[in-house]
């Protein structure tokens, strides 16, 4: 058994509004020294040994991420 | 400027209905070997370096998660 996380993130030219909520409300709350928030999926996955990084990358891109939208990255762990 | 990530995932006890719903979809679209999945949500704040790591800690329990229900991790990058 292994464990993989896949962090999937909206491309850099979406817009991303729960992460500019996430800004607007730490100013609201004064915090200050933040200049970006953007918020994204992570997925934490318990694998066969037997699972290469191609299915991995395949699971990623059908079920896990949005390709027109979203970037993603495995890492095994 | 620093880039800092904060993960949020639920809790072991708290029921994930979003990561048993991309394990079903495993099994239906023939993957095998993936024996478990928990979505939790992913955070890239770029911050001042006067941010420090209280403060990081701070936002992540007040705004990024629900101390009840998740835990979080605050990794500087």
């Amino acid at each position: 058994m292994a464990r993989v996380v896949v962090d999937v993130m909206p491309k850099p030219e979406i817009l991303d509004p729960q992460g500019q909520a996430v800004s607007r409300a730490l100013s609201r709350i004064g915090v200050a020294g933040v200049a970006d928030v953007r918020q994204g999926k992570h997925f934490e996955l318990e694998v066969d040994d037997s699972v290469d990084d191609e299915t991995l990358h395949r699971i990623a891109g059908s079920l896990l991420a949005n390709p027109v939208i979203e970037d993603w990255t495995v890492t095994r762990v």
